[in-house]
């Protein structure tokens, strides 16, 4: 049996469904509330291809079900995706009872999300993510975005799922670097927040860098957890949440800098966790536990950062720091397990960081 | 001095600023709130041209101050106009403390709201409503919408703004329609839920179709804190607030008939409280109560519905009564001051009723 638990928020609770079972117990434990009423199932062609059995008992549970299709990945994530589908559900007649289920990776859930929290002011929706990194991070949470041209995720609304489904069969598919972005997830999350979880993650890594299912959904299960208690206590990225960020501020500077799409999100953090844990160590961080972190980020095998203009990723990061006044507020750890938000760090050792983790390729980037 | 009061909500409070003065007093009110930020305001060519100098003064409190030029009227409630909006946005660095300050009639303050509902998952806003309808309804209650071809108001969220200033000032250029629409609102508002409203706009009704600014004022006062105290009950319109959609059955009908666009949605209305009223005598309601709202409507001096194919508009009916499971819920008033949401009615008196409002033109299918 799946392992369950619930994340609270203003208008009621998300239950959580983990682990090898969870999509074959989703119909008896969502039958309240899905039973009856019209599903809308949004998804895109590779995952319906490979996947599509997995949610059909679910779908069984309508009174019908409809299928949209998205388009598949980042692309999806774009204002007239939403306006497509917002205008597939009015055209299929969904109503303020209607539920949206989104079956896919981040991307399809950051939609799939948007378009249910905006329709009709607001419908039901249930995540059932099929990568690990959407298992530990998209589907947690109850964000949901899309990007703009100009920037990512700069438009969505907190519209927590009735529940979400993380069940390891659809992750058998998934290819190295899918793997490993949801290993640099949990790996982050734990090096931020809980040292008992990055133990795991860290002796899971090597089955888990097989896909055997048991460790996947084990680190989905624990990573997953681990960030639900976090926005338990600050829904709305007040504080801690920010945490989060760890390895992002320097990884989407890399992103921007490399044009987005070019360097994949997960690969941009893993080369931020580095620069952070620089950055970490001059103000105190152990070096055993800097030294654990970059090993465990090594064991994934991250591909070398492709050769970016010091200049661009410095820019980029200067962008980042007019989103807060008074320069970047970095993520910085204390220990495996603790860190602090909104350090300030000189700015030519950031900047020393940054053509340090440039200057030398691959995994000693890190 | 004008007027002021407050309308809870999860979050926090909206402040409502209405009366002569109001514009003149918002800096001065709203100074913590948008001293020092980046505002942005979103407004229309005919508001910009004519008005724009009523908001400088809010705009003047801001670190700096951009316009964004939205499409006047219904056709700017669009996806793409949304899109659009969120771009300039992104592209003039707003950011999460920035503050959208919305400056037009309903479609403008509908759109506004929506932007900065889902721009970087919500941002501030503040609605200064140009049109009395706006002031009367738009403006009030945290709803925010933008259309789709299939529907009106079709995607949208709940998205209170810091405040609302309803000044008369911008009244006063209205053409006829547009005063004719808010004061259908208002009697509409007063005839389900507040009797002292109803007499109120009933004995205003002759200054307030010749704009004197007073009398405006007054209704929009009026009628604003009367809605207002009903979405404090109902803030996601579970039930109550139902009761608003008097006269909205059959009047979505009608426009819907007619072609968006064709009839005013105010108009629309106006004949729709006709139906209801109608439907109302026959289970109840005292015919001079009855016979006041007729009088009031009357005066308006609404124009008589187009021809419109009676099947036409029961289909339409019919549409609206699938969202919502064992036909149409009608609003049925008791008396001036009391109504009831839900009421079904036998399908061969709402045809009788709207064939008859379709046969007999003018102000006598009231």
């Amino acid at each position: 049996m799946s392992e369950r638990f619930d994340l609270p928020h203003a208008r009621g609770r998300t239950r959580h469904l983990y682990g090898a079972g969870a999509l074959d117990e989703a119909p008896g434990a969502l039958a309240a509330d899905l039973a009856g009423r019209d599903l809308f199932l949004i998804s895109s062609d590779p995952i319906l291809e490979r996947h599509r059995s997995l949610v059909e008992p679910l779908l069984a549970l309508g009174a019908r079900a409809e299928t949209l299709v998205a388009t598949d990945g980042e692309a999806g994530k774009a204002a007239a995706e939403a306006e497509r589908l917002w205008r597939r559900l009015a055209a299929l007649g969904a109503r303020r009872d209607s539920v949206v289920i989104a079956f896919g990776g981040g991307s399809v859930v950051d939609l799939g999300g948007f378009v249910a929290g905006t329709f009709h002011r607001g419908i039901g929706w249930v995540a059932v993510p099929t990568t690990l990194l959407a298992q530990v991070d998209a589907a947690v949470g109850g964000k949901t975005a899309i990007d703009l041209p100009e920037a990512k995720n700069a438009v969505g609304l907190f519209h927590p799922p009735l529940a979400v489904v993380a069940d390891p069969a659809p992750l058998a598919t998934l290819d190295r670097a899918a793997i490993r972005a949801g290993l640099v997830e949990a790996l982050k999350t734990g090096a931020v927040l809980d040292a008992a979880l990055f133990d795991a993650v860290e002796a899971a890594l090597g089955p888990a860098l097989e896909r055997e299912p048991g460790a996947l959904a084990a680190i989905a299960l624990g990573a997953a957890r681990v960030k639900a208690a976090l926005v338990e206590t600050d829904l709305e990225e007040a504080g801690a949440r920010a945490l989060l960020n760890f390895g992002h501020t320097a990884g989407h500077a890399f992103e921007a800098a490399a044009g987005f799409g070019a360097l994949s999100h997960g690969d941009a953090v893993a080369h931020g966790i580095g620069v952070a844990l620089r950055l970490s160590e001059a103000v105190g961080l152990p070096a055993v536990d800097a030294g654990r972190i970059r090993a465990a980020v090594d064991r994934l095998g991250t591909p070398p950062l492709p050769a970016l203009d010091p200049e661009a990723v410095l820019r980029f990061l200067a962008r980042d720091k007019k989103a807060r006044d008074g320069g970047v507020a970095w993520v910085l750890l204390d220990r495996i397990g603790a860190a602090r938000y909104g350090a300030r760090v000189e700015s030519g050792r950031v900047e020393a960081a940054i053509r340090g983790a440039l200057l030398r390729p691959g995994s000693e980037s890190l």
